[in-house]
């Protein structure tokens, strides 16, 4: 039987900030700013941020790729007794992962109003029906998960609206 | 703007042929016979089976495999103007996948009571709520992708029974 890892608040700070460091290293490198860790009897297994321009990858997600590191790292595709910590909800495809590899815990950032389906437009992890349901902490640090990607987006538009003046010029 | 290609009967057949094609792969490999066939302009740009047990890993399921080879081959994570066959219904992670990649159509076989996100459980493609929606054409040869899938737990519980007969000897 899986168990589900707690931690103290401290610890759980602690692993949101290395997820925080992850999405920051990810804006460094031009990608949207998620990071991602996976923690194992205390101890970091995988980390990893959102890959997807530079691997031209659709599915290289910050979570995703977290969780192949940790199979990988484990030797297992089940990730039994594992925690996964990430700076936004995750997404439909992330939360399927989630599932698939039978991860018992998620702490997360910010809410994704938009897209995010472990409680914003689905609560996927909670779902009776599936083989797997996990614990969700949402909102952790979530105000610091969801600056990083404002100011990701408030750089882009800024840089757009220089390209366009210089256009006019 | 990205556009859904469309098929003859005979090319859905033949497409869905070679998804089948890679599910027996599968099944020869000891894994879940499931089969994936990415197409772009008729041809074929990516073919995969389902893979978890061989890598241990909780994310490689065919169409996912198939996305991410598709991916790399057009190097680009939009797979836009393509079109995808699977021989089961897809789970949540891959309908988030599939949706990811901004994959316009998608014909699956066999439907997945249990864990099917694109009909059976939820209607994930067709969420009116996303940035990306998708044309499913569901059941297409389903009878012979479900077929292989009987097979090869049948199989696996003959050789159970077999192996616990064995044990009471």
């Amino acid at each position: 039987m899986s168990q589900i890892p707690t931690f103290s608040d401290a610890q759980i700070d602690y692993f949101m900030q290395v997820a925080l460091n992850e999405a920051k290293l990810a804006a460094n490198e031009g990608e949207v700013p998620i990071g991602a860790v996976i923690v194992k009897d205390n101890q970091i297994v995988a980390r990893a941020h959102n890959h997807r321009e530079a691997h031209q990858l659709a599915t290289a997600h910050a979570e995703l790729l977290a969780i192949e590191a940790a199979n990988d790292a484990l030797q297992s595709w089940r990730l039994e007794d594992t925690a996964l910590f990430v700076t936004l909800e995750p997404c439909i495809m992330c939360a399927g992962a989630i599932i698939n590899a039978r991860v018992p815990v998620v702490y997360y950032g910010a809410d994704d109003a938009k897209g995010g389906a472990t409680r914003s437009l689905y609560q996927l992890l909670e779902d009776e029906r599936l083989n797997h349901r996990v614990v969700v902490h949402p909102q952790v640090r979530g105000d610091e998960g969801g600056a990083l990607l404002q100011d990701f987006f408030g750089q882009i538009r800024a840089q757009r609206k220089r390209n366009k003046k210089s256009q006019t010029l």
